[in-house]
Order: structure tokens, then sequence, then C-alpha cells
């Protein structure tokens, strides 16, 4: 077996456990509210990678942790991830039709469900951070996990990030801008995805710090090569339009460095991940193969 | 001092407490995301009643608890408060131009903003309630405290309640629904802020019980008085339209039972929030007052 095909391997084994766990955690479709409920699951199982919980665990794994008390972590950020995509989808938002594609939530079950949807999946997350569980870990462990994620969803990421993203599609931006968007939008939660698998896994400051840096750098290669895609991926593997950040005049990596500069910065940023995580022993492997996963990826 | 005016200066006094925390914990209106924290504190400085911290604080005291350790607890539940306020103002949802007098969020800050500014309050919610802090509370009596509120904004409270709600304007509903509707998306929140205070002050499972049993009929009771203002109450007063409810159509406890059953209805529940707490001594006055003010408020 090749380092592909372990890879490959290594995700559709996780995918597989990680949604396994959604659909033990989710609330079931029955219920009062049904139309609610059947919402929230289009949205979490609309064919996402699942790259934030599967990071949580192999960062756990990186530091010798059990992966079952992880789950409803790994869970929790997925739940983050799904809200925040119907939210940013809606018509007062980015107003798009399409996401993996299939008609965007607000499209299949209107605005009001799919914001009630969003609602719904930011805070079942918290409900399944914080819930009573048979596995035990240490209470102030469960709260440092719980502050990391709320902070990378809150003001200082993701909403911080998605305020001034529809900010910028409306004023001048320069690359600082762009750089502080991603950094909220998409670097916060990926950080707090590493950081909580490290913590849950009772790692050292500076393992976690080593991590954060990890994080830090995946989450920009991720979101440099999202760009590159839009510009020059296969529409019938990404399941949506590729050029529509041009169409749209968006600001992206791609726009203000060229395209070759952008793949430059992205393989730099690969690089750096790496060399954070030098120290770490084999364990870290599959933290290693999905750094260079996010250069290599067509989809 | 008459007990009037007694529970005129509490209230008024918490409110200040509440109001000087709320200032503090919440992120300043400088910085990258100014339109977005303006946003947050227009709703969260626009008139409200601070009814959930109060309860909060109240059950504490109750309880014998000190109260500077419960203040980001207090905070939290008025953040999640006001979220829903703005999310159900929305124009996909109820469509209100006005709140408590004000123009509301969508209405000043346009329909994006609107949607972020409740997803970042209810976020910051929970940053409030996992942050590190000085005052030192066990970290288990804090996870319960997130586990109680959460569970009371998620599915089986708050959004789900409110889903009930928009289904029930377009269907034949019952009384049945409408207690149900009311149960999540009132009552869970008040419930979840007496029981709070009563976990972070140490009580034992007897009394978070009682006091459990109190906020249930305090809720129904807060929603009826609700209704029945919005029948005959002073517009003045209120800040905003009465009879909006009847001429929307909707099912309100005075258009199922009549105003004077609905008013007989509405003392039962008072009667039983203060039968709950019986048992407890002199430090639940305020909580036994808060109960009777429900009946006699007129905005």
């Amino acid at each position: 077996m090749n380092d592909a095909e372990f890879l490959e391997a290594y995700l559709k084994d996780r995918k597989k456990i990680i949604e396994e766990a959604l659909e033990r955690y989710l609330p079931g479709k029955d219920g009062p509210s049904t139309e609610l409920l059947e919402a929230m699951h289009y949205s979490v199982f609309a064919g996402g990678k699942r790259i934030r919980p599967i990071l949580c665990l192999a960062s756990l794994e990186a530091c010798g942790g059990d992966l079952a008390p992880a789950m409803p972590v790994a869970c929790a950020l997925e739940l983050i991830h799904t809200y925040s995509l119907i939210h940013d989808d809606l018509p007062a938002m980015d107003n798009d039709d399409f996401r993996r594609g299939k008609p965007t939530n607000h499209k299949v079950f209107g605005e009001a469900v799919a914001i009630l949807a969003g609602d719904a999946l930011l805070t079942e997350a918290f409900v399944l951070l914080s819930r009573v569980e048979k596995v035990r870990v240490a209470a102030e462990r469960r709260l440092a996990v719980i502050s990391e994620i709320a902070g990378a969803a809150g003001i200082a990421g993701m909403v911080g990030g998605q305020a001034l993203d529809i900010l910028a599609a409306k004023n001048a931006s320069d690359f600082n801008d762009l750089e502080q968007i991603h950094r909220r939008k998409t670097g916060a939660l990926i950080i707090a995805a590493v950081k909580s698998g490290a913590i849950l896994a009772g790692a050292s400051d500076v393992r976690i710090h080593a991590l954060s840096e990890y994080a830090s750098h995946v989450g920009i290669a991720f979101q440099i090569a999202d760009d590159i895609l839009n510009v020059e991926g296969d529409k019938n593997l990404m399941g949506k339009n590729t050029g529509s950040d041009a169409a749209l005049g968006k600001v992206t990596y791609p726009s203000f460095l060229g395209l070759e500069k952008a793949k430059t910065v992205l393989a730099e940023h690969v690089g750096a991940a790496q060399s954070a995580i030098a120290a770490f022993d084999a364990r870290a492997l599959p933290l290693r193969m999905i750094a260079r996963y996010i250069m290599e990826r067509k989809s």
C-alpha cells in the first residue's frame, strides 16, 4: 500500500466512524419538529469531507489519546461547520442555490427553516460538548475544549470572519483583509479542532502549541487550495460551478497573487505545517499526510 | 417600604448590575467587525427587562450562593434570549418591524448583519459560559450549567419551539400545540435560568427540583400574561402595538380560553409557583415576589 492508498483508506474509515457517530448523536427525524430535523439531517449528510472532525481525531491520535471520548467533540465540530454553511448560503448572505452539487438548505426547506436549522446545529453542538457522557474525561478538559470551540465560532472567529467577508464584498479590500477573513472564517475552527484533540488527549502545552501552529498553516493552505480549485478545478468532481469567485468579483488568493504564486504560497504553508510537527513520532503520520492531501486534492 | 416598592427597587438594582456586567462581557464596538458588534449591542441594550438573568440570580440567592461567579451565566442567558428575538423578528420568520418600541435589528442593520448578530450572540453566550474565570466554580458545576442552557436553547427547547410556532401559524393547531410551543420557546430557558442559579450555588437535588417546578409555572404564567397584555395592554407602556396577535390570527391563551379564563389560569400558575418553593426560607422572597409581579405587570 503506497502513501496515497493508505491515506485514502484512512480518510474513508474516519469518515465512516464520524458519520455513524453523527447519526447516533443527531436527534432523530421523528418528533414534533420533523421538518426542522429533516433540514438539519439534509445538510449534515450532504456529502461533507469531515475535515474538521478528522483533524480533531488525528491530533488526538498523534498525542496518544483514545478515540471514543472524542467522538462527541468531533461531531460538534462538524455541526458547527454545517451551521455556518447553511447560514452563509442564505439569500441575505451569499445567496447560493447549490452546495456540494445539491440544492442549498433554504432552496429545499425555505428560509425560515434554514435559519432555524443553522441555529439548531450550532446549539446542538454545545449540547453534545456539555452532556453527561459515560466515557469519563476530566471536566476541566471538557470546559477547555468548549472554550476553544466557542471562541473559534464566535466574534473572534467564524461569525466575525463572515461579517468581514460580507463587508469586503461591498468595499475595496486588500490582501490583509483577505487573510484576516480566512483566518477567522475557516482557520479558527480548524485550529480549535486540532487543539481540542490534543487537549482531550492530555497533551503538554508545548505539544498543543506545535499542533496549533500546524493547524494554522493547514487552515490557510486549505483556503488557498479551495480558491485554486475554484479557478481550475473539475466542475463534476467539485459538485459546484467553478469560476464563481471570479464571476462575483470575489477577493481570492489567485486573484491577488496570480495562480502560480498562489500555488507556491500553498506549498510553503504545507511545508510549514509539516515542520511544526516534525518532533512528533509516527503516530502523527495521518496529520502529515492530511497536510499533503490538501495540496493534491481534486475536489 | 411596601412589597411593591421593595420589588421595584430590587428589580432596578438587579437590572443595573446585569447591564454593567453585559457591558463588561460583550466585546467592545471597536475592531474589525464594528457593524456586527454595533448590531449586537443595539439589541442587547434595547431595553429588555432582564427577567432570565434576574431569575438566575434570585434562584442562586434563594440557595445561599454568591453573586459574582454567576454573573457570566446570567449574562449568557440574556445573550441567548436576545439572539432568539433577533432571529424571530427576521422577514423570513415573524417579519416584525418594531421590538420594544425600536426598529428591529434587521430594519437598522440589514438582514445579513441581523442573522450574524444573532449567531454571534448565541455563540458568545457559550464563550462566556466556558471561559476561564478568576472566580472559581467547580468545573463539574459549570459543565452542568452549560448542559442545561444548551439543552434549553436547542431542538428540545427554543429552536424546536420556534419551528413549531412557524408551522402552527400555517396549520390548524390546538391547545396542546400552544402549550408545547410556549414550554419550549419561553419555558425551557426560564427553567434553565433558575436551575443554573441553583446548580452554581451547589443546591441539593431536592431544591433544584423544587426550583425547576417553580420556574415551569413561572414560564407559563409569563407567556399567558404576555398574551393578555397583547389584548388589553397599554400600547405606550408596551412599546409595541397591542392587538397584533389577534390581527395575525395567532393562537394565544386568550384566543383559546377567553380573556377571563386566561386570567384564572394565570393566577393558578402563579399560585403553583409559590407552592413549589414554600419550603424555602426568607432568601426566596425575591423569587416569590417575581412570581406575583408577572401577574401584575403592565408592560
